[in-house]
């Protein structure tokens, strides 16, 4: 068709999504199933896209072996509308939830709980060392004493994420799984409550999926706006009002595509061979450096720096007329990032070191 | 291509988008403007997207002529998230806002209200007559008592419609408009609110578009969910956090169609035309009959019934053999229902009314 399968795209999100995803919307867009309709244009009532989202549900499960003890929903929104949701569908009275802030977005998830006027209580923060590392293990005397525990399991902005979840007893753990749902083995069964903006390993932005203990939906709570009302979700199938429909397509594909891959363990272990090929690379280099701790780093967002900070700029310039792009760290951090979902091949990886010992070569 | 063009839907929402601009979109689908990207991998911070949504913007102030004293969003989600965001966003103290309710989207809208606790007063519930008529004016002195007056401009399950506004004096006009924004001329200068969900004359499901006038930001109110706070989102130009790209992009292209259209005016007297020769063949018929009151039929959602109601399944279900699908009524109203938004072109109009006759003949 044309050059741009040559492109890499390391956005962190919107991102790329997998080529064989968007050849097959491309060819359905039109006409889904000889329905003489887009997908976009259906009724959410309507027979096809019940199929649709029942098959999405379904995959989902199958991808994440999520048992019937949970709930599936699909969120208009990304992960940002949760913050608010999350305090007002899980606390009352004077109870409180526990912030672990590694990064940006926690830090963003607790102000909304703070604003709205509910206990909290940071059990870390990880500013002083620019959210460079996450403790291995929490006070159990501390996490026992909220009703919830809240956490990003992994950081698109500084490139850290958990490697061991904290370990709860009774209380439910809460985690904002963005930029890491699917990408990686967990046991949805340590989880109260997990949820993702889709615009990373999921779909399109302006989704966002949700997964809840169904338990937790009879959960007493003083009433709150109906569309952040977990329970109006869940029980309603993500059809209380019309879902982002066009949205939940994408992500169903997406989901077949990862089990055509093979599933959640080999798209982990493809990550992982991705993501080392480019830390080794910086980590032997004397121009290219990685600042989070080797523990936890990220394999979906791998945070650099050039020694000489003053030349990132003009490396990202180059990087784009090379094809490369979307490399700019978030404008909070700064520096250099790439964004290696599930969708970059690992030829984008390869792509993305020639080029960078291309640079270094010319800019020494 | 194939028959696709052949099929004709009147599906309340998601319905009908303009053929010419799922043309374009799937034309652009895999790589937009030589990106080597879709527009629904790109960053929402890139020059790409930056493009796409200023240029949506100004082509909706263009088509409604919206002044510099209003501000223009893009929301996440439909309409119902709203309801909430309202009094949340106006009322403060012992303020109240007055409900119109012409149909189920007010009540829902005033439920939500209620719920969070805000004074309330409905000024007419149209519930008794099922919804088929709206008073032409309201007393004056129960509007001035409230800081806004809510109403739903068109109903799209009883297919009833405003055709003059409540004229106040001072106090805020919401209007909920989802299906009808973009369908007929409004003088945006008598409201200081208006949102729509955008699955009906906008956009894919999931998306909704709202227009404040400017002074309304600074009004104060109590601290709000981050994404229930319109001052968030319009003081950041729809992009506080990642908004719904793709679905905006498709909004974009929608707003182009309608200026190469010839603007709203000429759709509006398009549309004038599609519902009156649907409603002059109902009203002619001695089989079909309209049961909303004249004056305020919808052109957009064309309420119609069988005199025989018992036939109404079937008249359905041989409407879908015969390529014009989507028309039984909410299942809250019941009935029948043609949706003839700006995308149904007027042959979509002529093929049902032949259907109609046709099914008449042979079922009397």
């Amino acid at each position: 068709m044309v050059q741009f399968k040559n492109i890499y795209n390391f956005n962190a999100g919107p991102a790329m999504l997998p080529t064989e995803v968007m050849e097959i919307a491309r060819e359905e867009f039109l006409n889904y199933k000889n329905s003489g309709m887009s997908v976009m244009e259906m009724s959410h009532r309507g027979d096809h896209f019940q199929d649709i989202l029942n098959n999405a549900e379904l995959n989902l499960r199958k991808l994440l072996d999520i048992s019937e003890n949970y709930e599936i929903a699909f969120f208009p929104g990304g992960a940002t509308m949760h913050f608010s949701a999350i305090p007002q569908n899980f606390l009352i009275n004077n109870e409180s939830g526990a912030y672990i802030l590694t990064g940006v977005w926690s830090k963003k998830a607790r102000e909304e709980a703070v604003k709205l006027g509910f206990n909290t209580e940071v059990i870390f923060d990880g500013k002083d060392h620019n959210y460079t590392s996450i403790p291995e293990s929490f006070d159990e005397n501390t996490l026992k004493k909220h009703k919830y525990i809240y956490i990003t399991s992994n950081n698109t902005i500084y490139g850290s994420r958990f490697t061991q979840f904290p370990k709860l007893n009774g209380n439910i753990l809460i985690a904002d799984m963005t930029s890491d749902l699917l990408s990686r083995r967990i046991n949805v069964n340590n989880f109260g409550f997990i949820f993702a903006g889709a615009q990373k390993n999921i779909g399109p932005s302006g989704l966002s999926v949700g997964i809840i203990r169904k338990d937790l939906l009879e959960y007493p709570k003083k009433p709150i706006s109906v569309l952040q009302d977990y329970k109006v979700y869940f029980k309603n199938k993500s059809l209380y009002n019309t879902p982002p429909t066009y949205s939940i397509y994408i992500a169903g594909l997406v989901f077949e595509w990862c089990l055509k891959m093979g599933g959640i363990d080999k798209l982990e272990s493809l990550n992982e061979k991705k993501a080392n090929l480019l830390y080794d690379f910086i980590d032997n280099s004397n121009y290219y450096y990685a600042p989070v701790q080797k523990r936890v780093r990220s394999t979906m967002n791998v945070v650099f720096r050039l020694n000489d900070t003053n030349l990132e700029k003009s490396f990202n310039e180059e990087a784009i007329k090379n094809n490369i792009v979307g490399l700019l760290g978030h404008r909070e951090a700064g520096g250099l990032r790439a964004s290696i979902y599930n969708a970059m091949p690992i030829q984008g990886v390869e792509n993305l070191i020639n080029f960078m010992k291309h640079f270094q070569e010319n800019n020494t």
